[in-house]
């Protein structure tokens, strides 16, 4: 794992401590220099200001640091104080035989101080920082407040972001908390890193235990131990048992979606949750045995507009008699927390139970919180890793939604086969 | 300090240790599609590809992710086995009062390893990447592979380019041990952070020792302990100094900048390293008392082309009879590794000491590092803290290059004084 790299090592003093943590480290001809302004009266208490200037115009600091940050900083460097070991350093700066810096001038330092300073953002972004007073002392901020925004801006430009997913994980806390509803994690697969995750689901875990039911991640399940990993199949059955038909008769390759139910369903009957939308939603409910409807416990919803399937499902079940009282609902695709609490409070009223997967908006939450850059490759991307061939033949998937659909030509045949009724094109976000 | 957050509880597990640490990090449909699928002897030995695509066109994970990291990932991964405790684990969990897991499918994740992977990178920067073999054991790549490239992905985006920085002042070390020049270190005002700048300094102490001759930092001199930090003065000086004349008058202010050095050099006849260029290098040459050129020890050039101020500044020790031999020149001004060569090679043998000040190119190497964004706001800028008001009027700096040049309109009263000889636009990168 060579080339990897720990950032700890490049922004610390742990990022939450004060950057500048000595009065030392700053350029040594401030000392030089002040000395010297300070063996002239008539200089040393010269009324002087210092202001910052960015000469790059289209760097606008404010819009990067938080002025709070700023404060803070500045705040803690008018803190310092040379120690004894500092000063004992310069006292023992040699010149030519002799020392550098006389007593008078320690003296003057052992009782030094940063002077105040002026702090005020543009309506345009910018900071406007100025330090005034005598010029003995306001020299010394120059070396010492550019660090500072340096490191401010880097920080966070490159690092800073992770503070605001933290924030936006707790703002999504705070949407999901308004209703009663539950969801669980499916973010594993597009998580912004390991850590990430597993931050995410224990602000979950403490902030709304009665909601958050658990993750599809079993390790982190396993980690968590509030409750077991959550999950049943996906697509790759489907598509994987319509290339299993024997001499690809039609009829059987229609015939293998339900074939896949079936086996589920005798192996698993506790855990019969249907995903009809791998060659289209309305098909299969249409054509599927009304075992299903009357034996199958949920369905879950991946790739409809999530407002249609609902009413879609639920007319299914109605038609085969079926309450949707008792049976479960779980919208799964693409979803954000506000997207979530609108198809709660649509429909959470028309089903026993209507739940939700959350996803890449959980555990991968960066979109949009990098200043500047408005670049796609900042923000979650849709990638998927599908099976692509089975049996000596391209698997095909149709999907509610065309933009998810997959297998070249041969998906051309199935469409013969399965139709393309209420499929709709959607933009795919993640 | 409250907003900032700290970068490795975001990416660890240390980045340079496997992303995938265990087999149980994944999604838990995988393991009841997988006992499924190995329920039917059929289906379980089916031929199966599994391919990723992106579906961003955008975004070309090659572009971002070395390949090479990939394929360290993902062996790591093949190297994992499912671990007592984690089989236990899963041989618990319970379904609707019996167990989820058969003995026989824990048997087999007992033996289980991932398989083989097919990786390529194709010509227009992505990954071509696939899985083949029995569905029994493919199927499980998908979710363990998909988390190793966003995390490799974020990873390398977002803080890979820490990695790319040290790399960078790697290389700076071998271009600067190309040539027998000294230089210091002059980049605590624009560093990129306090712990860059040591990193990068304490890899010069260790790599070039004879030729880094020390920092102006002096904390960090300090701390490295090899030698005393350097530094003289800086152009607050003669600003300061124009200010301070009485009733403004012309002929007082232009004796002011050399006013300054008489009193430097009382104080400091050790440290007699002018710095000419405040209102003009050619003039401040030009009208300089003789003494200046006799027992000044050197000169800084930091705002005039070195080629030209070079060749302006041992002109003018010939014509006051010292020899360029005895003297010393430091370029200052936004120096690269290749410009410090370059002016070492053309001028070094022309003075006693041709040395150098490093500074933003040393200290906060990020510029091109990132990937996929050219923004500006991802360089280094130039910024700068400067005396702007001193005794009560507006302090002036003509400079030799008026991109530095500040003052307003008493500038112009300036320009007036001082002339306008000698100074050439160049552009500013720091």
């Amino acid at each position: 794992m060579s080339n990897l790299f720990n950032i700890a090592d490049v922004f610390a003093p742990a990022s939450d401590e004060p950057i500048i943590q000595s009065l030392l480290d700053t350029d040594m001809y401030k000392f030089t220099m002040g000395q010297f302004i300070n063996t002239y009266d008539d200089w040393a208490d010269t009324e002087t200001t210092f202001s910052l200037t960015v000469r790059s115009d289209d760097v606008r600091l404010a819009e990067v640091i938080p002025p709070a940050q700023l404060r803070e900083q500045l705040d803690a460097a008018r803190d310092l104080r040379f120690q004894p070991s500092e000063l004992a350093y310069l006292r023992g700066l040699p010149l030519d035989g002799g020392r550098l810096f006389g007593d008078a001038y320690i003296d003057f330092l052992s009782d030094f101080r940063l002077p105040e300073y002026d702090l005020e953002v543009t309506d345009d972004g910018r900071f406007d920082l100025s330090f005034s007073g005598p010029w003995k002392e306001v020299t010394y901020w120059e070396t010492i407040a550019l660090p500072i925004i340096s490191e401010l801006y880097y920080y966070s430009l490159f690092v800073g972001l992770y503070g605001r997913m933290l924030e936006r994980t707790l703002s999504t806390v705070e949407e999901l908390r308004l209703y009663d509803l539950t969801f669980a994690d499916f973010g594993t697969r597009r998580r912004h890193s390991f850590q990430h995750q597993r931050q995410v689901l224990d602000i979950l875990a403490e902030q709304l235990p009665k909601q958050y039911i658990g993750t599809s991640n079993v390790y982190l399940a396993k980690q968590q131990g509030s409750s077991n990993p959550i999950g049943t199949n996906a697509h790759e059955l489907p598509m994987i048992a319509a290339n299993l038909t024997e001499h690809d008769d039609p009829e059987e390759v229609r015939r293998s979606q339900y074939e896949v139910v079936k086996r589920w369903h005798e192996i698993y009957p506790e855990l019969s949750v249907l995903l009809p939308d791998t060659f289209g939603t309305s098909q299969f409910l249409e054509n599927a045995p009304a075992w299903m409807a009357e034996d199958c416990q949920g369905v879950r919803l991946d790739s409809k507009d999530p407002d249609v399937a609902t009413e879609e499902v639920i007319s299914w079940w109605q038609d085969h008699g079926v309450d949707p009282q008792d049976r479960t609902l779980i919208p799964s695709d693409g979803l954000t927390p506000t997207r979530v609490n609108n198809l709660y409070r649509q429909h959470g009223h028309k089903v026993g139970t209507y739940t939700f997967g959350i996803g890449t908006n959980l555990t991968n939450n960066c979109a949009g919180v990098w200043p500047r850059t408005h670049d796609p490759g900042y923000e979650p991307f849709s990638v998927v890793i599908k099976v692509t061939e089975a049996a000596g033949k391209k698997t095909v998937k149709l999907s509610d939604n065309p933009e998810k659909a997959q297998g070249g030509e041969r998906a051309e045949w199935f469409k013969d086969i399965f139709g393309t009724s209420g499929r709709t094109k959607q933009k795919l976000t993640v």
